[in-house]
Parts: structure tokens; C-alpha cells; sequence
């Protein structure tokens, strides 16, 4: 409503081409705010939103977690479990094509059957987090040292539980 | 650049109120396209998403993953796992304050001194994702009967691996 009034009196009062450019780029930024009440949102609209805590490094044959000093706080007492979960982000696989994978073949095997990607540990998947089992080492700072990790160096990690 | 050269073009053209418009409409619009190539994005402007693919349900004494239609094809061999791991979203805390606590007090006793909240389960952390194991009693179509989960009915589920 609010919408077609502006557009008409764009229209009554501006030369041609100007309201072409109106309509090109104002009009559909004032459609997308809604008029009326949002209905309770559908799977497809519903959306978390995650941010990475800190990353997997890999040098000189060591594997630490660095965490982002934003969130070294939630380190405290982390050097007194012997082991962690980690999980982190598929980042490579962050894609549309890559989320939309639904079954493959276990271990990229076209001889495998076909199996459903919530039985299988594949880095394509809907939500791309990966789970790992580290043993903590040490922490130092916001580093803590690991055994080892199956990760890509520089992978964002999301979280970490005793 | 582009955005100044526009601005500027309708300056000499238009009615006054229209620059106004155009000003307080488009201009934020146009601004927000980068011209040029983006840096590497810092940690608070990495923002990874994730869309529910199913919930708990809870009735009857009974405890089932729902899991929706589109991601029905991904379930494909989790009837012949024994048990998974399930992650699933702690929506109940899902706000700027629930996700800013770093340190608690373990099961919430001021008695225990505080804890980083990667050192403990705390349904308040900065990105809100659960994980348990479940038993795999059965699955029939989209339903998988679990043994039991830690979690409030409707939750929804992110993902699921074995």
C-alpha cells in the first residue's frame, strides 16, 4: 500500500527515466519490508546463525585451537579435562550444491550403495558441522594444543564441550 | 564511485523532495554494494547459517526425531545403526544475552566457582548447538523412535551422524 502510493506520486511528479531507476532499485527494497504480521516462519525461512570462536592451526607437526580473544573467557578450566568435542565448520563444502546433498556413496565409492548423509560422517550435508574427539595436550593463552584433528588447517571451529 | 556519479546526475534533474527520496531509499542500498574487491572478513562478520531438518517429538511416553520431508532421502541406513549422535539447537536461549555468556556457574550453583562455558554442557553459549548420543529404536518413513534426549519438545534438530 505504503508502497504504490510512493511509486504513483514518483510517477506524477519525475521525469521518465528517474522513475525507472526508482522502480529498479528503491521499489523492491520497500517490498521486502512486510506489511502485515509475519505468519509463524516455515522450515525454509527458519535460520540460525552461527559465527566462528576460533580456528584449527597446523605447523611444525603440532595441532592447537586458536580461540578468538573475544571468546577466551570460556576457556577457564578447559586445561583441566583431559579431552574436548570440537566442532567446527565444513567451510570448503559452504555452498548451495554442497548443502544440498542428501546421500552418497560412503568414502567416494561409486561401487558403495548409496547411503543417507545423516548415517554417514560426509562433509557434504545439510548443516556442515563436523564432530571430532581431541585429547587436550595443554592450553596456553587462548591456544590449546591437541593431538591431532581431522580438519584442514584454518578451519573454523564453533564450539567446545567437555 | 558509481554511487556518487548517480547521485549527482539526479541532483541536476529532479525535484528536491525526490533527492530526498532518492537519498534516504536508494542511496544506503547502493552504498551497501562494494565497489571494490572485500577484504578477508574478520570473525564478526563471518556468519555461517543453518536451517532446522527436523524436531523432537515428545508424546506418549514416546520419543521421536521428526525429521521434514525435504531431508527424508538423507535417512537413508540409519534403521541399521544401533544409536547417533544428534545436534539440535538450543532455541530456547537463542538471544544476543543468552549467547553472550562466556563463564557459569556449573548447574547454575553460585556456590561453584565460575566456569568457561566451553569447559561445561551450559545451554548458554555463543553458538547454541546441543549434542547427544541417542538409541535407535526404530524408523518408520521420517520418524525415528529414539530412547530418550535431554531436550524440550519441538527442538529443533540440525543434524544427525553415526
Amino acid at each position: 500500500m505504503g508502497r504504490d502510493l510512493t511509486t504513483n506520486a514518483i510517477r506524477r511528479s519525475a521525469p521518465r527515466a528517474l522513475v525507472a531507476l526508482y522502480l529498479a532499485v528503491a521499489a523492491p527494497t520497500l517490498a521486502a519490508t512486510p506489511s502485515a504480521p509475519a505468519q509463524a516462519p516455515s522450515v525454509a525461512e527458519t535460520v540460525y546463525t552461527l559465527r566462528p570462536v576460533g580456528w584449527v592451526r597446523k605447523a611444525d607437526g603440532t595441532t592447537t585451537i586458536e580461540i578468538d580473544d573475544h571468546y577466551r573467557p570460556a576457556l577457564l578450566g578447559v586445561d583441566q579435562l583431559d579431552a574436548l568435542w570440537v566442532l567446527y565448520w565444513f567451510d570448503r563444502h559452504d555452498t548451495p550444491e554442497g548443502r544440498s546433498v542428501l546421500q552418497v556413496h560412503p568414502r567416494g565409492d561409486p561401487e558403495q550403495p548409496l547411503r543417507g548423509v545423516f548415517a554417514t560422517r560426509s562433509p557434504f550435508r545439510p548443516n556442515l558441522i563436523a564432530l571430532s574427539r581431541v585429547r587436550v595436550l595443554a592450553v596456553r593463552g587462548n591456544i590449546i594444543e591437541i593431538d591431532g584433528i581431522d580438519a584442514y588447517p584454518d578451519t573454523p571451529v564453533l564450539d567446545l564441550k567437555p
